[in-house]
């Protein structure tokens, strides 16, 4: 079979992005070789173009981007029984080593050792091909269109965080930023039953999608509002205040609002990776009205319900997709995500 | 029945304490009234003396001291029948409404209207007479001493310091401050079948008392030692790095060291009332390693549980009582906590 | 202030309901006085009638009936202060001491002494007036109904099964009896955002109200089907084992069918209460399946989400009253309801 | 190499075990080959040598015997790393695929292709020689005997159990049955915390034992005893109801008894495997009473804390191994474990 050749987006530092012909991957035993179809680009992208590191992961380059992505499959590993040509599937990247405990107790996404087992991260899916274990490619019911599938991911770190929140019936939900992430924390919030939900972003466009998504409560917040006057009016709007409150946007001031905004013996998600390595939190919260601060890393377990969830229209993922762009058009992507008028922006390799 | 005079140690303000002649409180119907014999003096005391406050509270002088008492009851109100007079009790204190939702749901530790329903904070019980009510009055049994009672409240915060951060075996826990919460959180550890704990403190011979109490590691630290090279310590004496951290002693570099040393996906417990607002945290750890931050403020329905662990000796609490004294030499009492060679101080007002 | 009469609904044994007259209670301090407008019969209400007790509890005739109820406020005992006259509400009425060790820990529905601290089970509110504790009345929002309030207490009890089973995004929920309890149940696991949720009844046209309410999918069952072929059903049905499952029928075989077919490492919830003291269940499936079998009773802090939930039209609760009587036709309102052709029924006593 | 012959026990039908000349296993390469030296018989041994099945799991014969077993490395796969010749360890034998939803979030011991990835159940480790997968072979500290090592499986079910039942300081635990299961039941109750334990047999042997083990309270109780009679005794006895009751014994009267003793809102853990499928149970306790049954299956994620447990003495798993035999006397082994007057039986295969 002539696959052709394999063109890759491949990450050689900050601000530095170049396409590379890559040789097609071999499956092993265990792996399928994916064509892939659509890569979304995450907030985590952006913040490793920016800075060259996520987390407390110092990126080696070069490394091929991506880890959000939807493809066919085009070849089998002998091993592999659940999947076959042609199928069309959607990619848990997520490195694990699945011997450690954390992986032994279903806590994979705080593996100790995620270079083993699974690729590294220095292996992104933005290129014509790649090779995966097929154990993590999730196969798409018919109904799901590949462009749909590359929203899972993102999808599946929002029902994460929810999870995280314990968002239920009865909860009041404070999103802070309507990225994609807050946007999708908010549709996975109102189909775990929250209450009331209200969101806040400096950009009343990513706003109005909030309304469309089932937003209760928008508030639009200016770069130098008074974290004490965002929290009253967060809690004038809700009429109460959150039980839960996800940080979205990953600064201190958003943090900060967050913990001060949430009810006693609340709980505070952040979500959003940040480059800071230190803030400043309003301990005397969290301590005597017991607000607790939980962070969220990844997903974990969640992506077999995200499918669902898309498959029964119980999230609407089409509607985030703002921008489509081939692999060429790499920069552009970048640029219009930094603009703040793109929600979630596709690359198509193929 | 005349019962005679009610000298009570009364705070007017910021190292301002008065012993004051007050009437005897008449107990109302569904109250008794206590004849104190023993009262500690806790962290959050020392507080108030040096700072006129309690976390977010105000404290409106001039108010009666004492929150950790007992004593033997010598009036029972009419509707009282579980009670009788002479009965030694234990007395706890934490005020609550009883009406709101976290009154109903049983967080009562987070009740939104402390002040309605029970005594308000203006009222402590380091007094000859103190009226409760009945409800919130625990009978001793025949093996338990009055002086131990007085130590039920504290060994109760460690228990419920301890069911936050969900000690058990497998658990290795890192406790900051050999304090007597601390120490009574190192006991309740160690109740709860805690694998391993380490205890750190400024002070050797605080240390020798945990080591007493079956810390399995001590680690003394200097006011100026670096967050890295303490958590190095840490790690390296338990081989391990802890899966639930309490700070107890509520300085902003004991809450760092306690977040960096925490093992991925464990859980800090903030013990210690910190004078300070805010403190910069390490939120990258928090975030990416899924270190939990919890609050911990009071206890709540934990007093059962900790008259138990007294009764049966599971908890030693004795030999954290190092120091007894009149209520005339309250100030005494005060300095000799400041030495840091004393634990728990029980005043006797009668 | 001239009430008039007080007519009520008096059990006075198996099948003996009579309209008595009588006195218009007095609130005492802490009580309001409540003018009933609407009363729901609830399963529990016609097995009393049947068989004379409610679970364990024996009824002591003679007895006011209902418990499911709303009304308007007439009368204010003098400690209240967050309700005054005119104002529409609904009654929480399950007895509860406020003292013991379950109602301090939020559990009241499992209260050592229900007889104390409210009112006993001896005096339901189907009558002209009710007096109740004022702490237990919750104020309608305007656009809710008195008819809709009738109907916060089963739609707790529905919140409360969920949470018992912990239904989320991801779960795929087995409702075996479509009658009131069920189709609530239904309702709020599709709230809680259950993935997938099939309903069983004997009865097509209460399977139809279930589709209505948004049933994935309805299974038709006959009296003597067997068990394993019902399982069998369910499962081909859903493409899957279900993860909760609620029994709200209340016999042995549907009690069997939900632990054989729910996921290994599901929950069995039982709702429906039975007249059967015992029952033989599967036990090696709850053993080494580790199905757990949890019970359900009433409902414990959920009415403030179920008014929450009617109140912004999550739950159409309008849809599942079907029958309205006076207190004079209470027989036919019982017939009825013995038709199966009756979900809720409300009776109006002024 | 020359590692001489490979006698193994080999169970061939209800009561037929025979001893087996077999080839010794080549590890492939992630495996290791073990020199056995203990292998400890468990209940669920003799169920299968009685009934020919273990729960749902019908037993293809021939099949070598034995999951619980210790002994030392004497060849290891070429893709091992963390261990070499001579490593003594204890064996984590339980299947699992790896792959399927419960593997992933880390409950593997409900596996659903349990004879995927690791050994099939039909090859035990009674045998001079057996390969395993590495990753599941737990090397021992220096302190920790072969034969304690050989204890810690069932040790771990111990704590797994605790761990269902969510024992703590405060828990009140009845435990029905003093065999090899319930008495390190009763070991991980006290070292969970638990406030008081009572234990229940018809040996006053084993009850003698578990005195030494900790029990606070024992019960010898007679087969045809009444059920009810019995929850008086114990609950007499406590002076309270159990909040946590395991039924260690596996009969419908037991499993009955737990039920009805244990307090509203508690929890029953069944634990030990029955022959029965069904069993009359008394529901109106679980249904009214919020009486939670949940079973236990196996352990999961417990070895590491079980290990510690031995090695620092907390659990003196020594004084549960009563006898001691060569394979050759594997009938007398079987024959002296019903006798009721052994706790653990070791064979040692060299």
């Amino acid at each position: 079979m002539d696959l052709g050749d394999n063109w890759a987006v491949v990450f050689y530092g900050v601000n530095d992005l170049r396409l590379e012909q890559r040789s097609i991957p071999k499956p092993s035993d265990d792996e399928v070789l994916v064509k892939m179809h659509s890569v979304g680009i995450c907030g985590s992208d952006v913040h490793q173009i920016n800075n060259g590191c996520i987390g407390f992961y110092v990126v080696r380059p070069p490394m091929i981007l991506g880890h959000e992505g939807s493809g066919t499959v085009v070849e089998v590993g002998k091993n592999v029984t659940h999947l076959k040509h042609g199928d069309r599937v959607v990619l848990d990247i997520l490195p694990r080593c699945q011997k450690c405990t954390y992986c032994q107790a279903g806590r994979y996404n705080l593996c100790t050792h995620p270079t083993l087992g699974l690729k590294t991260q220095r292996e992104g899916c933005m290129a014509r091909y790649y090779a995966h274990p097929a154990n993590f490619c999730y196969k798409l019911p018919t109904e799901m269109s590949l462009e749909e599938a590359a929203v899972v991911e993102p999808l599946a770190i929002g029902l994460y965080a929810c999870r995280r929140g314990n968002v239920r019936p009865g909860s009041v939900v404070l999103i802070i930023g309507a990225g994609s992430v807050g946007l999708l924390t908010l549709a996975t919030s109102k189909a775990c039953g929250a209450t009331k939900v209200i969101i806040t972003d400096v950009s009343q466009w990513r706003l109005d999608k909030a309304k469309e998504l089932g937003a209760d409560f928008t508030l639009k917040v200016e770069p130098n509002d008074q974290e004490d006057g965002i929290v009253r009016r967060i809690t004038s709007l809700l009429d109460d205040r959150p039980t839960v409150s996800f940080d979205c946007a990953g600064f201190q001031s958003t943090a900060r609002v967050a913990v001060k905004a949430t009810a006693s013996g609340g709980t505070v998600v952040l979500v959003g990776i940040s480059g800071r390595i230190d803030m400043e939190l309003p301990v005397r919260d969290i301590l005597t009205r017991e607000v607790d601060v939980r962070g969220c890393y990844a997903c974990v377990n969640d992506f077999k319900t995200a499918m669902e969830m898309v498959a029964t229209g119980k999230a609407n993922v089409k509607t985030l997709v703002t921008h489509h762009y081939q692999m060429s058009d790499i920069t552009k992507a970048f640029d219009e995500l930094r603009t703040g008028r793109a929600i979630k922006v596709l690359i198509h390799p193929n």
